[in-house]
């Protein structure tokens, strides 16, 4: 059965859930989810509406494409009315994801292992990377593969050759699986909450390079890894999801870092998953999760 | 601010939500949190609305009193040419509870407490025991304890007792907190949906008497506890709640139950609080807790 | 059955097992729990040993209390040429604690609670606050109540009343309960390693003042709390225990407050019952906690 | 630094601790790890010791290894008047491990990663299905497949195909990595305590086929995944280690089942690991897992 997602924030007022509700049915459409949020405090209102035709269109039929477009046409004046932002997508349009990565291979063999085995909704256009190490992965998934270094002296370049390949490419999401290096502010701006890091810490605590070696010198007895939009500040932007395990005084540096894979995993393959399922809605430093 | 909650379960149709939106934006109320589900197997509509009007109003005022009203009557027929069940109620309004226990007190303590922290939005009406080590403490909060023997043989007459009160004293709302003795089908049907019981393990594994010796015999490496409301058939009513707490090979079965009164506290005092804020709807032999 | 607990640091080396262990056997002891911790970095070992006389004994015969002596003469020379800092202690032994509180009450509850459950193995020498609201909770449970004021101008005064009040309890922990005073370098320095707090943060993240205020203001996805001993540097002390708790955008500050109090609760009296038990180590700024 | 671990169980008695690390000492050998348990019910030691000589080994200059021998020989004669069972390893040692599997590939491949990426000590020396969706992978990583078909009718026979491929890759432990088949109680029989399988419940809640389909029906609030070592009775073998994730009623069957991929992934690997580092002692039902 095809969806579609429609994602909202807007300034809160009265009435905006049954206004955009009272729309839907209007075109014939079925709510099959639909979830809200308001901050009181900055008085902002978000929705999530997930909804299908009657009796459900199977993909391909162009029934549901038609609708969506009919849905948009008559909305925007409605939004703009309302001083929406809003998106709205077929949960077939399969948005297309470049993955970065460097030498630690655990993030994006998962990746790459979750989008073949159909638990991604996306199409993975190429893994780019400063090492090689991850070459012959890619190969066995049938995915592009691209190398390109990146020294201090050359990061523009760099950036200016990944900045191409994602737009030749197509892509809609960049996801950063324990990729080493900081990408520029002039990089992030191309693709507002639309890069996903994962931090190897619980943030805030342990901003920066070598966090297991911080955590382990702290003696605390969780550590934690976390998934968040990137912005131009250094592991600040808003934070999509968090996990943490358990240690004690037996375990030293390198059993943290162990342990902290298979959170790293789980962290960033559930915000990459929450934002193809159009679940995430960004505002000021924060996300709204739509479960 | 006072609220209101509604909340409703019917056969699932189209139009649902735009129909209860819109008729609470023509009674002048604002939604505070709206959530839904749908069972599409069964072909079920879940919906809870907070609710206040224009401002917010202050309790005691009465404008909300009269405004749910008018809403009820508003809403009735609609309700009914839907086949809805519905409930409606200020948050002012606090539902009076009666906790049953026997020896064991920790649960009870911490019901106790957290009620008179304000953590609870209910009145405990009263502590009922088979026992009387929990008199005392009611004494300190203030409440009502009534000592009820419980004889195998004058097991009816007891809940004859039990149920006078609770109907005296006007209960909505019973929670078994660690109570050792179990229920006629009778008593049970008079409060459907309404009587709590926390069951010391992860449910549907160890029903029956002594769980924690049976976790222990069969060597699992978490424990668990359970609430769920009570129903004819023994620790098989619908599950609110769960959590579990790792154990090792180190722990005896006083350690498993040690580290299960702080599990036990938890699931039945969320339970609790979950059916006081009106956030539950059971349907068959389960629930949906709204967040 | 009473039992000894031998704990010792030192500097390690070869054979440091099997010279305590050879120790205990000629002695007749029976070890019922042993467990050793080696720091390889630092070069430090640590030990902790649990064990009782031959067929156990009953509390009270005094046989325990003359072996524990007799072990102590026989073990110190050892120690002494092994440079060890150990702690012999018998179970039966109940350490005298005083807790500090201030106007939020759950944690103070919930520790006079489980000591009178007998949760915890102590004696309650006195609840001292420099608020009245405890007050009435304490005489319920028979406990000795000081009120001690706290102003900016007379802290060292109230600081003085408080230690003569510890001293004169024979105090040997001291456990803060949500106590909402910072207490002077000299104050700390009096009990090394014997002051508990609890935070009311993950920390490092959030130290300091109103850190769910914090934590809601950056967005995170789980809150925590921490339990740890209090050293002269503020929040920076051995972290004992923490936990953590999901939470969502849904979450305003006051449902952080409300799921942090079962988290603090939970961290606070896991750390006072390890202590008790002797299962912590303090080294450098860290703890070894056997389980 | 090359280490040995030694494992050992039997009738507790006083005394065990000293005698064991003092041979230990005796043969030049410094004690990395000790852990010990005693089941005072049932009067039983445990016992796991990790060493290596003065300064440490390199690996391959034959030293460990003739220690290794020499404390063989002199603990033999020990081990026999105590009635000791003992293991005794060299941690370069690594042991050949064949992974069976079906249609369902998320465990094989995380497992075949871990192994690549050197997170699990051993050598994978065989990937045996009875279908043939994992041979490209298996191909990828370079580990030998065998496509080994069970029929009803011909069960017997693939066991026999299975055991001989075992016996010829000289395979100590055999993990079911969603293996949807059941091994006779004569294949197991040659694996005492060396086949390990995931069941994708919380044990032993919804033993048998289909437990997603069986939680869901029952309303959990939790699932959960299970490793065990396989005995001849379905699902009730030793447990190694459980997790649980929690859900709502928001998540069908087929989220569960995406959910509980990661569980199964997380607790199949870490029984893999323990066993591989010889930190499991199964008695009874039930495991000593040593941390």
């Amino acid at each position: 059965m095809e969806t579609a997602v429609l994602l909202i924030d807007c300034p809160d007022q009265k009435g905006l859930v049954a206004r955009v509700s009272g729309m839907l049915y209007a075109l014939g459409a079925n709510i099959l989810h639909a979830d809200q949020h308001q901050d009181h405090e900055l008085g902002l209102f978000f929705m999530r509406v997930e909804w299908t035709l009657d009796g459900g269109q199977k993909a391909g039929d162009g029934a549901m494409g038609r609708a969506v477009e009919r849905f948009a046409a008559s909305f925007a004046p409605m939004a703009e009315a309302l001083r929406m932002r809003w998106r709205l997508r077929r949960t077939g349009q399969r948005p297309r994801v470049a993955i970065f990565c460097s030498q630690y291979l655990h993030c994006v063999a998962d990746l790459l292992y979750r989008s073949s085995a159909e638990e991604l909704e996306c199409e993975i256009a190429a893994v780019i990377s400063n090492h090689r190490e991850v070459e012959s992965l890619a190969a066995f998934y049938g995915i592009r593969f691209e190398h390109i270094p990146v020294t201090a002296a050359a990061r523009q370049e760099a950036e200016a050759k990944q900045l191409a390949l994602l737009t030749a490419e197509r892509v809609e999401l960049v996801v950063l699986a324990r990729y080493m290096q900081i990408l520029s502010a002039d990089f992030v701006a191309q693709y507002p909450s639309a890069i996903i890091n994962v931090h190897h810490s619980f943030l805030p605590a342990f901003i920066g390079a070598r966090p297991y070696h911080a955590a382990h010198a702290r003696g605390v007895k969780l550590i934690g890894a976390t998934s968040h939009y990137v912005t131009t500040e250094l592991d600040d932007g808003p934070i999509i999801e968090q996990d943490v395990a358990r240690i004690s005084h037996r375990d030293q540096v390198e059993d943290l870092v162990a342990r902290g894979r298979d959170l790293e995993r789980v962290v960033l393959s559930r915000a990459v998953r929450w934002h193809l399922e159009q679940r995430i809605l960004c505002y000021g430093n924060k996300t709204v999760v739509f479960d």
